[in-house]
């Protein structure tokens, strides 16, 4: 276990660097809209999909330094998408991971600004992969197409214009809400890694197969602390699902089979990874780890 | 100038397919976010931006599909910055080319979607253009990154926060504002046409030249109709810069040096195609169309 945590931390520390550099400001006039991205990068995410890139891409091969620019472009779209979520005019949520949300501390329109300039540098990053002499530019493609379908209308966008205008009465709609706002980006999170890394077709379904069940289950422990997570620990009041009268899948199925089903996805999840033996170890800790996690 | 017109309209014309086709819905769960995407790519858009990739692309070749996918892209930007320019929080523009703008007619949250989805589609049909087996991946991983970057913080984006927040009590100050959120991406799409192209560097130089020039000339233009253009042919109630006090060309500089300006600019422009012959005919009638325009 402490050699895992050791794992992670250095991964995580690494991705902190990387963004870090590429969220440098060039010059004065950019200092507001930096400070409000990096404000929201630096608010104490935990990276756990830029993790979930480095470790696909590891099964493969052990130089990170090559998946890392979209480790942190799925990082900085993950951002983009809380910026814009807590928004007043969508989710109105002032408080993100116990800190105000962006609009909060920099205002409305810096904070729909620094989502877009985000979303922006993700790709921004991507294009300039060519520079690495080691970079397959058709692979680098593959994966800016799986990053980009995820976090557009096809994806992430697609789950939240459902999770905000459609009536969420059954598991079918729920399922199709999460798959694509929370799903999609876990899921292209470790294609990106696989394809990267060359995998071939057998492994990267595996992957796939993977990542989708791992973002199911995510999804559904999300409900479950939402109920039971103490305030504190999760960063914003609990209970508000309920407030809202939000479809969940604890008010859908209660919290016993809520967490009997988040069991079973990441059960599936973790087998999914069986034929790639010790080499899918991290993989399979980090998905144990979302399943006990407290926030 | 009747071909001239022919000549427009029919790139027009085709630029407008390929948008429609690049921008149908799969599903019926995305019908929201695609009307709502629709709705403000074909409010009327001059296509001003991916005609001048397509005339820039057309001095070195005449296959225009090669960079349809990145004229495309850039129109798509162009609607998304508008969209989010418009929001309440921002320049709060009820209406955009005499129709109601994005958020009047789908509420605000889609509105900041509907921005965001056009802006990662752009980036999606870019990653796809790899399937075409006549691109050049190197030269789309420049044009990509030419795209993103006057796109983003140190462009459009750049431009609009200094506009939203800082003095601007100076010729220099709003030079800087308008390079960046007018002259960007003017700048970007002339110069994707060129590398796509395989302009070699001396024809590229002219292209950026050109298009630096002719982006400070739109926007002075701007700012003149701004001032004497009637309400109708605009599309949004004149005179909007003085009601709120926007230093613009006219307030510091007056009317007729503003004129002059543009008209300076627009011939700087211009010649610096002149080694291209006759080849650059189109790309400098377009130039001095843009300067005789009414709206």
């Amino acid at each position: 276990m402490e050699e895992f945590n050791e794992w992670i931390s250095y991964r995580r520390n690494l991705i902190n660097k990387n963004l870090e550099l590429f969220l440098e400001k060039k010059n004065n006039h950019q200092k507001m809209i930096y400070d409000a991205m990096n404000y929201s990068v630096f608010a104490g995410g935990k990276r756990i999909r830029p993790i979930l890139t480095l470790a696909s891409y590891e099964i493969f091969d052990y130089n990170i330094n090559i998946p890392m620019p979209f480790a942190c472009a799925v990082e900085m779209i993950h951002t983009y998408s809380l910026i814009h979520d807590d928004l007043p005019s969508m989710d109105n949520d002032d408080f993100r991971r116990g800190k105000p949300s962006c609009h909060k501390k920099f205002g409305e329109d810096i904070a729909v600004l620094a989502g877009d300039a985000l979303l922006n540098k993700a790709f921004e990053i991507i294009f300039d992969m060519n520079t690495n002499p080691k970079s397959n530019l058709e692979n680098i493609f593959k994966a800016g197409k799986f990053l980009s379908f995820a976090s557009g209308s096809e994806g992430m966008i697609g789950g939240q214009i459902v999770d905000l205008h459609h009536k969420k009465n059954n598991l079918e709609i729920l399922k199709y809400m999460h798959i694509h706002k929370t799903g999609a980006l876990i899921n292209a999170s470790c294609k990106i890694g696989g394809i990267l890394g060359k995998a071939n077709n057998k492994e990267f379904s595996s992957l796939d197969e993977f990542s989708k069940n791992l973002g199911l289950a995510f999804q559904v422990k999300d409900d479950i602390l939402d109920t039971e997570g103490k305030n504190e620990e999760i960063g914003k009041p609990t209970g508000s699902d309920v407030e809202n009268k939000k479809l969940t899948y604890v008010s859908l199925l209660g919290v016993e089979k809520a967490k009997k089903l988040e069991k079973e996805l990441t059960e599936k999840s973790i087998s999914s990874l069986d034929h790639f033996g010790s080499r899918g170890n991290h993989l399979k800790k980090l998905a144990l780890s979302l399943l006990h996690r407290k926030n």
